[in-house]
């Protein structure tokens, strides 16, 4: 394979010694096709906002390295393609270019992967070993990385994950029945996700913690910012003992959009979500919706109708398929429940599972092979596989991954 | 018609003094079918359990009067029938037999009777203006008769109707929710029916007198007797303005087994059931189940996960079709959107009201032509014509009953 030719940016962050740091924990790869590909990750993930759909879809066409070229030489890359017909509509490419190149500033990037750095960050990118498989199911609005601080093989144990979300004005009793939900749940080897946020969130966390079980905090800020202020001993416990994650670069501030793109990830990364007090707006209700909508099992945590910060709780219970949930067993059977339908009904998997799946056959075959046979790009091939891992269709072998025998 | 040969309990039943009183609110009927027919309901309700199947196939085909005068006089009545493989199975009847016949005694009868009598009380039986057409949906477990305390004519407003029961080991927060409740479904004209217990019961008739609303209570024992015996004072002021009904004849005790027929009683002629309390086991559940198999709406109000008061209607709300509801506008909700459903679901007709309704045409006819060419009992035609009513699927004109254009 003949060295590609990168964009200025991309050779500039390619050398940095920031860089390096940033992947310490991931394991290395020598040829400079992988290289390019981490490095342009990360700059497309200081480039973007969460969900940007034409980013995405730019570089699941040009790959992430040719679609920053693209964005920094011009668009005459863009003839090199097969098929330019896969490239998204010109019009929305032009308003990307323009949202896109307002941020790419050789400067703000190098210094938000150094900021990275200085905090002992790493980046963590599709196709890792811990990259979490259940993003996957975002498709075209999935992270381009996550910046994680703490230990982030702690991102691997998601396969047995309970979101736990809640009100910021939680009660006395939200905050009991947390405390008691999630001991229950980590008794049982379940990592805890939250947001960090005060009341319910922050108690998930704590109650994790107190039974030194896993727990992984998804913020909507940059990574170099422990958000709330008033969490920051809170986080940097999460920092020691699990991990702290998001996709937005450092330097950057929480903002609304970037809290409810956040509760997407919190819903997509874990096997389930239970919300336990929320009130009639609550941004719990959001994450619920994204749990929903991605097919996730919905568990709800009852409460006096006479509370505020139960209305939301009924709401869900009222509107959404949610399962009504009052102890840990419960929560367990919402996934043990789930993943015996999954695993009977094919027809839920994602495209580029079922691609992935169709590919697959009694012989083993190796990533490679299965990129050329399914025309999907290796990461996707890689993020697929362990999907269909977790609903036990597919295994590894020595010498490559095949079709699990029933 | 010639006048029919009674047998001798239904002989001395109607000329008791004591009959004519306990029909003095119902209209009379000059004849002496009707009369006979009257007097023998009440015999049969005095003589069978609730929900005896085989008492019901036995009465739908040889009529009231003339299935008593088979339990009296013999099995040689039977050779009348026109056919008789419409009986109930022959080891069945005998069975049948043996238990009526326990009871068959006429100095008893006549003393239950001349009990209810003198305490007031009214007789209603199918095809009764009041009588609830919600029972029809019981079929062979419905009941022969009702014995009424109060004003019977509340029975008529049961079309707009809440059966609101719950647990006796009621909490404060499960009382006060009531209270709440039950005030804003009187405050929409709703009748409110419940079984007099202790607890979550109590309440919802105390709420509703304090509303000055309608309410029934159901009771699982005689009619002479107000049980339980603490609530003797509510159960008077619910006879004062509204209506104490039971399917047991008087000098009947409540035992585990007719509670639970009660139940069914409670759900059968509401339009839907709410259960505001429950334990795990609470006999509330019994009703809810009911409601469910009837095919009513079923609510259920939440509360604290940290409340065994609160255990019954989580469990609820996790095992069986129901709806979580936490004010009187959620609960009228699930009325008004069941009735739609049915209306628009024509599926959803009982094999009764299926059968009048295939008689029907845009010509009005009478009940005993409909009973005629549907080959129902005139009773049975009354009482589907009576649900089909509420489904707003037929009108009665001056010259009878027909479609409702749509």
């Amino acid at each position: 394979m003949t060295s590609p030719v990168h964009s200025p940016l991309l050779e500039r962050v390619m050398n940095l010694s920031a860089v390096s740091d940033l992947r310490a924990a991931a394991p290395t790869f020598d040829d400079d096709f992988h290289a390019a590909d981490i490095a342009a990750r990360m700059v497309w993930s200081s480039v973007v906002e969460p969900g940007d759909r034409v980013a995405h879809q730019l570089i699941g066409v040009l790959g992430p390295a040719g679609a920053l070229r693209w964005l920094e030489v011009g668009e005459k890359v863009a003839i090199d393609l097969p098929d330019p017909a896969d490239l998204p509509d010109p019009a929305d490419l032009r308003e990307g270019r323009s949202r896109w190149s307002a941020r790419l500033e050789a400067g703000n990037v190098v210094a938000q992967l150094e900021a990275a750095a200085r905090v002992g960050a790493q980046v963590v990118i599709p196709g890792d070993d811990v990259w979490p498989p259940g993003l996957c199911d975002l498709g075209n609005h999935a992270p381009h990385a996550l910046w994680v601080r703490g230990d982030q093989t702690t991102l691997q144990r998601l396969t047995r994950s309970i979101a736990m979300v809640g009100a910021r004005a939680s009660t006395g009793y939200g905050e009991h029945v947390t405390m008691e939900l999630v001991s229950g749940l980590v008794g049982r080897h379940f990592t805890i996700v939250s947001g960090a946020a005060y009341g319910i969130d922050g108690m998930a966390h704590r109650a994790a913690l107190a039974d030194e079980g896993d727990t992984i905090a998804v913020l909507a800020g940059g990574i170099d910012r422990l958000y709330p202020s008033g969490h920051d001993a809170l986080l940097q416990r999460i920092i020691a003992m699990g991990a702290v994650v998001t996709e937005m670069p450092p330097g950057f501030s929480p903002t609304k959009w970037r809290f409810l793109q956040r509760n997407r990830l919190i819903a997509a990364m874990t096997r389930a979500t239970v919300v336990v007090e929320a009130g009639w707006r609550s941004g719990s209700l959001n994450t619920a919706h994204h749990a929903v909508q991605l097919g996730r099992p919905l568990g709800v945590v009852p409460g006096p109708v006479t509370s505020a910060s139960s209305a939301g709780c009924h709401r869900l219970l009222r509107e959404e398929p949610a399962t009504c949930v009052t102890t840990s067993e419960e929560i367990v059977e919402l996934i043990d429940g789930f993943g015996t339908r999954e695993s009977d009904a094919l027809e839920d998997l994602s495209p580029g599972e079922q691609r992935a799946l169709d590919a697959l056959s009694d012989r083993a075959r190796s990533v490679t092979e299965l990129a050329v046979s399914s025309g999907m790009a290796p990461l996707d091939v890689q993020s697929a596989l362990g999907l269909l891992d977790i609903r036990r269709l597919v295994e590894q072998t020595p010498t490559g991954w095949r079709r699990r025998r029933a």
